[in-house]
């Protein structure tokens, strides 16, 4: 025989620690079986229900607080649930005696020192406490998840403004000055800085950094949405901004789930800009080289420690000078424009092809090019009732002609695929088109050659014609890509007030607003911390909530 | 002063060899300044018109000869069109004197040492010329485009049960016997095996191999969609497991644009099953691992040869004895979740998740998984109203018991993130979770523990307790991928009639059905070749052809 007795608590707030240890207070109450203390969203309830709960008959909103105890009769049932509020107290007392502002704004005035504002209040709270973080001058670590995407724009918008930083929300981790905030790893202090979309990414390439031996300067989370489109990467950009200036840090690792194609392009460009050895790992985002430049791709969380740690001490090159104007590639190959693409979608925005990787890659009209472009030529589109482009060149070189009349081209690249069945001798027409068209449009000319010396159109020498024509020949996709990248993609402009880089040095402090575990975190690392008692604005009263919002701005 | 002057040719069919050369052999003519011959498809009228020609008022059809030209006057204009028919002689006359029978039938009466037919007829007579070449019993190149699908399908199935391969539609190379077909280079003889789904990158790999001073056995292309799911990756499953029996492969390279993930996971199951190290380089398909077993992954072509070279002469492993049932990882890392999906995917199928790469891999209801499955548990869904699952394990272990009783589960996977802000001692209740666990269910235990020596958790005792619960512990992605994978993937079956080894050896002869000049390529190699003197059926009539088909047929 089993019994199932609940109550429900609306409205009711509590730090999620307490809940936890109320809930595993009850469960060990006598005769008690299991029990659940959450906050009764259907995801809570499912889990409940899940684990044997039958909760058809309770009628609770996701905002109450649910207490559910199954136990051996009905009374041991009421008896735990009796008990709730005499657990609830004796956790209260057993709290530390420190000094707790009621408020953010008093724990700012006696903790002037406290540059930073650890925020872990439920979502729809946070915003509101960060956003009062930002008014009174603070960097602000927003643990909370459940934040609108208008809100992260908003705050973040507001904090670049103000040369402050906002990480997440959702951000799980961050070491600052070699305090960990969150969750973070015990590593040693060093020269690798890391910037990260992704919690447990960088908390696994911090650990493999000091695992192999190095250290880390600082590592700065931004949020998982921070690499969307509409966030535009702002907190990353601060990030890579800050690092690149940091005397401190030799080595940057960037890791994150896929960004969108433009922020990426943004961040790529940011890297370049630092002139340091920058470790990418963009989780998920293919990208068919290893180098280019300074930029160096990871495709494992592991290997990005590994690349990082190696990277130390290595000099880096400075990049060649830049062409104006937009890319044009009309290839033959349909695999080479393909990886080629798959290369430089990364570095160069906007970017369409007629074999478009993501959606908003597709070209309208492939008869037109436009922004960067890469064209597969072979392609059904182009080949029906004509030879295919490696056997006729008739079609590249109308191309090339109308490439060149474009203004917006600032660089044309073909390749040239050799071997059998292919035109018996290419460059005997190309690289005269080529010649003709640079003595009447101001474009570069490079291009790819596949083939091996005994092909019969003799390698040697349709690479040396190509090259007599004033074109930059390469034999694979990372060279061409590693030239194109540092000649076409444009310099980084920081657009935002710069972090103020005095204030990531040695010291830190900081003012913690939700789960308590995390200033317990901050002290035991031997770090000033200040604990706001928070509660929910107006008891958690959406309504009234509104109304002091409205009388705050009044 | 300039005069344009066209001629249309209704229905005619010419070699589109012939046509290049016809309009080169305008342009040469006097007081010529351009000049088009093609069929009058909407791409090749814009080309046309992006070169400055104007054709608003000529009405064609796209299977209509457009001559067009460009003269000094009208007078030059139509003397060139008055030369076409001379200039058509002119080409016929020059052909070989070889003996050409006028069918494929009598070709493989006469020829029937050829066991291959070369295909290059426009796209809506490639399928009844590929399939009489299948009825007569010999493999298929084809190198046209605008093929069905649903005739590919047809074709390939038609092939798998006879024993016979399908290279194409819209295969530009291979490298059969020494004998390069379509677009080929020069590449020595050796121990490379490759099947690509992407013509220019076999040719760059197989061109790398050679300039690495490596050679290759055989190059089998399969044609751009075979790894579609509609067609399932037939022609590629029959060339791994050719490559896999075949004494001269020691090496197999795989290439192809995205696969579909249903036929990612069954090719790399065939090639698994070959025991032969097996270079992957699915083009922008992330996989976050660089081997697993004796497959590994390559990011770009050049390192595909790089790779290949490097693994000759080195000795594959046994993979361990499999597990029957479905992975459920349950992660408390996001980003740790994602790098493991990042990494199986490609290898388990079905495989489904809350944070899916691919939308068809999401799980219909977080709270009850199906198939492998890996669960970010620090999802928003999860983490309304109660601690995050790196702080609080009550969820995990709920959830542990749950996937335990599904009898469909084999393998559990938990990761365990140390540090500062983490659950004090995770495995004081993972640990005895586990244990209860394997105590009642037949289900095994993987863990992924990130962290540091000096976390405040004690990493090593943290491990060595998970371990004497009897769950195999790793510390990165990679080793864990390496584990799951050799346990969980299933063996492959090849379901076709088997290739007949004999056939791939060294001889070779073939039957070229369309562009000449593969047949004089072949020539010049060196191998046996006949070539089709090939019309239309039906003079190209559409309605003619349905006549005769049926016929055919009755």
């Amino acid at each position: 025989m089993t019994a199932t007795r609940h109550e429900i608590r609306q409205g009711a707030y509590y730090d999620s620690v307490v809940l936890m240890q109320l809930q595993r207070s009850l469960v060990q109450l006598e005769n008690v079986q299991d029990a659940g203390v959450v906050m009764a969203t259907q995801a809570n309830r499912d889990v409940l229900t899940a684990a044997g709960f039958s909760l058809d008959e309770i009628e609770a909103k996701p905002d109450d607080l649910l207490i559910v105890v199954k136990a051996a009769s009905e009374e041991d049932a009421l008896t735990a649930i009796g008990k709730v509020d005499e657990l609830l107290k004796a956790r209260k007392t057993s709290s530390t005696a420190d000094f707790r502002p009621r408020s953010l704004e008093s724990a700012a005035k006696n903790t002037p020192e406290a540059e930073w504002v650890l925020i872990s209040v439920p979502g729809r709270y946070a915003a509101g406490v960060a956003d009062e973080a930002l008014e009174l001058g603070k960097h602000v670590f927003l643990y909370s998840d459940n934040v609108s995407i208008e809100d992260e724009i908003k705050l973040k918008q507001k904090a670049s403004a103000l040369g402050l930083m906002v990480m997440g929300p959702d951000c799980g981790t961050a070491i600052i000055n070699g305090a960990g905030l969150g969750f973070a790893n015990h590593v040693s202090r060093g020269k690798i800085g890391l910037v990260g979309a992704s919690g447990t990414g960088l908390q696994a390439i911090t650990s493999g950094v000091h695992n192999l031996g190095a250290g880390v300067s600082q590592a700065i989370g931004t949020g998982g949405r921070d690499l969307k489109e509409s966030v535009g990467g702002t907190t990353a950009l601060q990030a890579l901004e800050l690092l690149g200036r940091d005397p401190e840090t030799e080595v940057i690792v960037l890791v994150s789930k896929p960004p969108s194609p433009k922020v990426a392009s943004q961040l790529l460009s940011a890297a370049r800009s630092t002139g340091k050895h920058v470790v990418v790992n963009f989780i998920g985002y293919p990208v068919s080289v290893e180098q280019v430049g300074n930029i160096h791709f990871a495709t494992s969380l592991q290997k990005a420690s590994k690349m990082a740690v190696s990277l130390l001490g290595k000099e880096t090159t400075q990049p060649a000078e830049s062409v104006e104007g937009y890319l044009r590639g009309l290839f033959s190959g349909g695999t080479l424009a393909y990886e080629a693409l798959q290369s430089l979608h990364a570095f160069l925005s906007p970017m369409y092809s007629n074999i478009p990787i993501t959606p908003e890659q597709k070209l309208p009209d492939s008869t037109k090019s436009q922004g960067h472009a890469i064209l597969d030529l072979g392609e059904d589109e182009f080949t029906q009732g004509r030879l295919h482009p490696m056997m006729d060149n008739d079609l590249r070189i109308r191309r090339m002609w109308q490439e060149a009349k474009d203004p917006e081209t600032g660089m044309i690249v073909l390749d040239v695929v050799l071997g059998e069945g292919a035109h018996p001798d290419p460059t005997s027409e190309l690289a005269p088109a080529i010649l003709e068209i640079k003595e009447k449009h101001p474009v570069e000319f490079a291009a790819l050659v596949i083939g091996t010396p005994e092909d019969p159109q003799q390698m040697e020498e349709q690479i040396s014609r190509l090259e007599q024509a004033g074109a930059v020949v390469f034999q694979d996709v990372a060279g061409l890509t590693n030239y194109l990248v540092a000649r076409l993609s444009t310099p980084f402009a920081y657009e935002g007030k710069p972090l103020d880089q005095s204030q990531f040095q040695d010291q830190f402090a900081a003012i913690n607003v939700g789960l308590e575990s995390f200033y317990d975190s901050l002290k035991s690392q031997g770090f000033e911390a200040v604990q706001v008692d928070w509660r929910p604005p107006a008891g958690g009263k959406e309504d009234l909530m509104a109304i002091l919002a409205k009388m705050k701005k009044g």
